[in-house]
């Protein structure tokens, strides 16, 4: 299991003070440089252990004056975005059922208005392209278009290409997880992985458990196969509620449960090892298919590369996790280059694979795997990782100085998308609309679930190079939040 | 309608005279240029006329002697690869139940076999790679390559790409069909184009129409869809028998129905335009959507480029026929670049496409575009279609002489593949696996049904330059069918 960073370590002490009573309400506390030389701290670490504990509304920052516990300190000073608890989910019937979806129109309405000149993409899904090494890329897939024209689309049968699948299997190696190039199905991006999988394992009609909130493209999947989605809290900081899906498994059939344990999309969390583990382990027991999304496992903001759940999976044929990424959130997502390591289901992937679309365009793939053999990638994402830590921090400091009270963020350990939870009452599909008009994108939370749970969440994208402009837009949106605040 | 071309008329002549006994049992006919001195027709008319009447079994040949007509015509002079007739199919309960399919594994096996290094691709359902302008392609890609590092995968979102959406239209339009750009959805490969077309049109458990024999792709989609599979009898010159599918319509639910009415693959006809446009009004009339796989289009042998399903439907939001097609048979297979024209369920499969696969590659679509803006890609199809006529005759004469007596094969309008009938008993998978150990693939009969019905059909793809080895590797073919003739 990871250490608890140090600013966890800190902000926890902190607000252990202030449960005790040791700091009052409307208390200033010790500022930054001051708490840095008392606790011999970095000033980075005092700065986001304070930025933790100001996001979760235990204190607040008053300008030119610095940190106070917050008179009116949240009732509940839990993470930011929490969305439910194990108790609630067992005693809540509206998470007990299994609900039909149909969220595609509206995700895909709003990658639209992204594709709009000059928008500021701050409901995006995608990290900003001009960090890929596209001119390597480029070079690649020049050189193989121009010696490719006698190759043919039989090279890029399923599994995929052959030097594709070793540099993707390498690659694993290189983060510590033994894979077999022969357990991997090269895809059209995840998406099309994520749903070869899903229909390897369920029928229409089936429940599957899904992580709440969750990535919309596990929503459409169970909505293209006409399945139904059980949404199973998850927690900002730990990932889906374990206990909450034992209880789901014995009280109702399951077919599969999809989720995303390393900086999920839109929490950004990364599960512990040992939930990794019992969640597997639960898997098997109760013969339950896992499918899990690690498009954002390259993007860890600590220096280990987090573990996947196929660690705790039995290898090859014997395997219950069906594994899924692509290249589209570290390397390139022009080329839509995805794959699956289905375990035990890997010749049902394959074969639906083949029916899905034949075949995955060869020169991507043979560029691809020409840019891994050629080394370089290792560097480009500690580039990558950097700026986004970076990012990260701007980007809350901002949300969290622009937009009203009651505002409360998340921390992500990963990706490049900060999940923000705005004060209740505040219709973010209005505020999307309005921000729309003012030439900024924001993701509604709405897209997040199969039911309308997030009503008052917004996903923000922090991948693009920090500027006055997306300064600029946050600022507009805090105001607007304000705005639709004081009409409600 | 077409007229019917010379050749035929005067084979018709010819075989109407031994029906009436004024040519007997034995005899031989006139030479080639005799008969050519006496009606006034041309050496390859005559050619392809005595062709037509031997694939038919009426007349045969006799190495150094010349045409004789056949000792034992016959019973019935059905043109070559005659499937069934409309009163059988009405009489036969085994045409009237709609069955369950699952031949994608045989499909990908019998694929997989031409991926190895080396071996004679008779088997192949891809036209010879050589022959598209892949250099002219490469140089576009590479180009929008090059500038493309800024540009992100919303530009490809569903629908498309605005440029090549533009170029499909007008491409249409120069062969007779006005189409909006709107009304198009770019998809990976036809493949994807076919099975979001169906997913939009019918449910799980669902009955669809296919010809028999049948593109083994249709066969995939009902396949992946868990539906099922009535195969209706379709002629080899003029496509599936409107009587017989009108009947099913009347007797069961048929949900609809998939056609390629020009140069079906394995068949080749182009149906005629009255059964085209009897075909769309009797799904007109019975609400039933006509998915169109309209691949091979483009390949015409003919002067006019055939009429698809879509000139007899209703525009737009009427329509129900959802066309099919892709650039892989006629400009490159290596980008996997399709798309569908679904008429009035454009929604829902602009939706299915994001759903299944979120969007595809920006610069195929790009270069694609790029290449059909440059022109060219006419005087291109012009010399692939010369190309591909020659390369028939000459593969229907090396059949013609090289397999046993009682071998019939179709007559291709277009595209490049053959379709033969074995003589009765010959087990067509035997025959492939023992080709496969000489280095020789075939596509067995057995992917081209959902029921065994073509256990003595092979399908021959002869597009690749005729050379020795491929007419050494027919030689060998004919001799392993005379063996397991021989040993039935």
């Amino acid at each position: 299991m990871a250490e608890i960073p140090l600013y966890k370590q800190f902000a926890e002490q902190l607000a252990a003070s202030i449960s005790a009573g040791v700091l009052q309400p409307g208390e200033k506390i010790a500022s930054v440089r001051l708490a840095s030389q008392q606790h011999k701290l970095s000033v980075t670490t005092v700065v986001r252990a304070y930025e933790l504990l100001e996001s979760r509304g235990v204190i607040e920052s008053h300008p030119q004056s610095g940190y106070f516990v917050r008179k009116q300190a949240l009732a509940d000073q839990a993470p930011a975005a929490r969305v439910a608890s194990a108790p609630a989910y067992i005693d809540n019937p509206a998470y007990q059922q299994s609900t039909e979806v149909d969220v595609s129109r509206l995700v895909l309405a709003t990658l639209k208005t992204i594709q709009q000149d000059g928008t500021v993409p701050l409901g995006s899904p995608y990290p900003n392209p001009a960090l890929f090494p596209s001119q390597r890329i480029t070079q690649y897939t020049a050189r193989i278009t121009r010696n490719a024209s006698q190759s043919s689309v039989f090279d890029d049968l399923p599994p995929g290409h052959p030097d594709l699948l070793r540099q993707i299997a390498r690659r694993y190696l290189e983060n510590g997880l033994k894979v077999d190039p022969a357990d991997i199905v090269v895809t059209v991006g995840a998406t099309e992985a994520i749903n070869l999988c899903l229909q390897a394992v369920a029928r229409p009609g089936d429940t599957v458990a899904v992580e709440t909130p969750t990535f919309y493209a596990m929503l459409h999947a169970i909505e293209r196969l006409g399945m139904r989605a059980l949404e199973i809290p998850t927690d900002p900081q730990f990932g889906i509620d374990v206990d909450a899906l034992e209880h789901a498994i014995k009280t109702q059939k399951v077919s599969a449960c999809m989720v995303m344990p390393n900086f999920q999309n839109p929490l950004g969390f990364q599960m512990p090892d040992t939930a990794k583990q019992r969640l597997v382990q639960l898997a098997r027991e109760h013969d339950m298919p896992l499918i899990e999304n690690g498009v954002y496992g390259e993007l860890h903001y600590g220096n280990a590369h987090p573990t996947s759940l196929k660690t705790y999976d039995r290898p090859g044929e014997q395997g219950l996790v069906l594994h899924c990424s692509s290249f589209s959130k570290s390397l390139t997502s022009a080329y839509r280059i995805g794959w699956a390591m289905p375990g035990r289901y890997r010749a049902q992937v394959e074969k639906l694979k083949f029916l899905n679309t034949l075949a995955t365009p060869t020169v991507p793939q043979r560029a691809i795997a020409e840019y891994l053999t050629q080394g370089g990638y290792e560097r480009h994402l500690r580039r990558v990782r950097r700026i986004f830590t970076q990012q990260r921090d701007l980007m809350r400091h901002f949300v969290l100085r622009f937009f009203p009270e009651g505002t409360q963020v998340s921390e992500p350990q990963g990706g490049y998308v900060l999940w923000v939870e705005l004060p209740a009452g505040v219709d973010a599909m209005e505020l999307y609309r309005r921000c729309l008009a003012l030439g900024i994108t924001i993701a509604p939370g709405r897209i997040f679930a199969a039911t309308n749970r997030y009503s008052h969440f917004i996903r923000l994208n922090y991948s693009y190079t920090w500027s006055k402009e997306i300064e600029q837009a946050l600022k507009l949106v805090g105001k607007l939040v304000q705005e639709l605040m004081d009409s409600a």
